[in-house]
């Protein structure tokens, strides 16, 4: 077995796909959110008020959408598998024929193939996991994995989004909490693209810098557009 | 060719995914932010601020986050395509057990796979382009992808948070706005939910209703957080 094996049925990969989803997001819209109110000169309860609302509103939006999607994946897999064995038992030509097809797209020949066909056609319920898998290319999704994910995403959302709200909390003067804010996201973004760079598999320096500059793009945009709205 | 191929090779799916994925969390968050603020009587002027700076900031963060999510699919598949490249070229019999034990996983034997990994070894391109798909399950990633999905999920969201926003534009009173903004955000959840439901084959009432209720429940929990708070 070759070490990228290991990573393919790495147990955590979906913890870290949902935990990098939430927190990605979670540590940039509320921060530049705060800095658009505290540049349009709000105090900091206005600012804490608008950002614990988008934390709320943006964990359970993120977080009930996860869900909603993992149960969408696992219906479209059952709903394929019911087809697929509907059709391997009523048409199995026809199976036969799609199972050659996938072969032949990569330039094999029929007789090449013709033994794996015939071993197949012998263990209907193996012939069945291999059309999900190598005609459709669907992963048999885990059970459990909704609600899980929904939790996962939504508190990593809460997590990222406390960050750069909490100097909020110490200054009433927002304009005071802004500039603490700023450094205290920069750096929690630098270090959550560096860690993400580590479980991803990039660079992780690229990554951390990626992060924090698309946060602090954010947080500009957010700064300068309610500047002038205001 | 069975109407499922049709679908999987859909090429409007990336756009569609993309535009889901944008104006799902756009429809909701900046609603649900807007419905908190105007809960803690902040002006209309200050909702608009608030939430121009939230769709700013998620445009910015969704967009740049889906370039750089599409990006680092195209470098994986890039980087996993040079190493089977040069693990074909080097060490095929590693290679040839490797195919093997992809169909002995499906009770097939090796005799039965003998003639296919014959083939796939006189053909070394078709070889790596079988591995990455079947054995890696990796799709070649559309290199146009990247900033296609950035706008696409930036104006998505964009479009999906200014309706809710748009009453707060007309009435100056931020509680007088509240109830038009609560009815056109469940009304265009609910008609997104239904068309979302439509591409991507889930029932389109349920689809529809969880929508909405998604939104409702984000701006329920967001108005009755920022009472608590201011």
């Amino acid at each position: 077995m070759l070490p990228r094996h290991v990573e393919r049925h790495f147990l955590g990969r979906d913890i870290v796909r949902d935990v990098v989803l939430g927190m990605s997001d979670g540590l940039t819209v509320p921060f530049a959110l705060a800095a658009g109110l505290a540049g349009a000169a709000a105090s900091s309860r206005v600012v804490l008020t608008a950002g614990l609302s988008e934390i709320t509103a943006g964990a359970i939006a993120m977080g009930l959408g996860g869900y909603l999607a993992a149960r969408t994946d696992a219906e479209h897999y059952e709903s394929e598998l019911r087809r697929e064995r509907r059709e391997v038992a009523v048409v199995p030509e026809l199976e036969q024929k799609e199972v050659e097809e996938v072969f032949t797209g990569y330039g094999l020949l029929p007789c090449d193939v013709a033994p794996l066909v015939a071993a197949l056609r012998q263990r209907p319920d193996a012939w069945v996991d291999f059309m999900m898998r190598f005609e459709l290319g669907l992963e048999r999704p885990n059970p459990a994995r909704g609600w899980r994910s929904a939790i996962t995403i939504a508190l990593s959302y809460i997590a990222g989004g406390m960050v750069p709200l909490s100097p909020y909390m110490v200054f009433a003067r927002s304009g005071a909490a802004l500039p603490l804010s700023v450094v205290t996201a920069i750096v929690a973004l630098f270090g959550f693209g560096w860690v993400k760079g580590r479980f991803t598999g990039a660079a992780r320096l690229r990554s951390a810098a990626q992060t924090a500059v698309i946060g602090a793009l954010a947080a500009a945009a957010a700064f300068g557009l309610a500047k002038v709205v205001a």
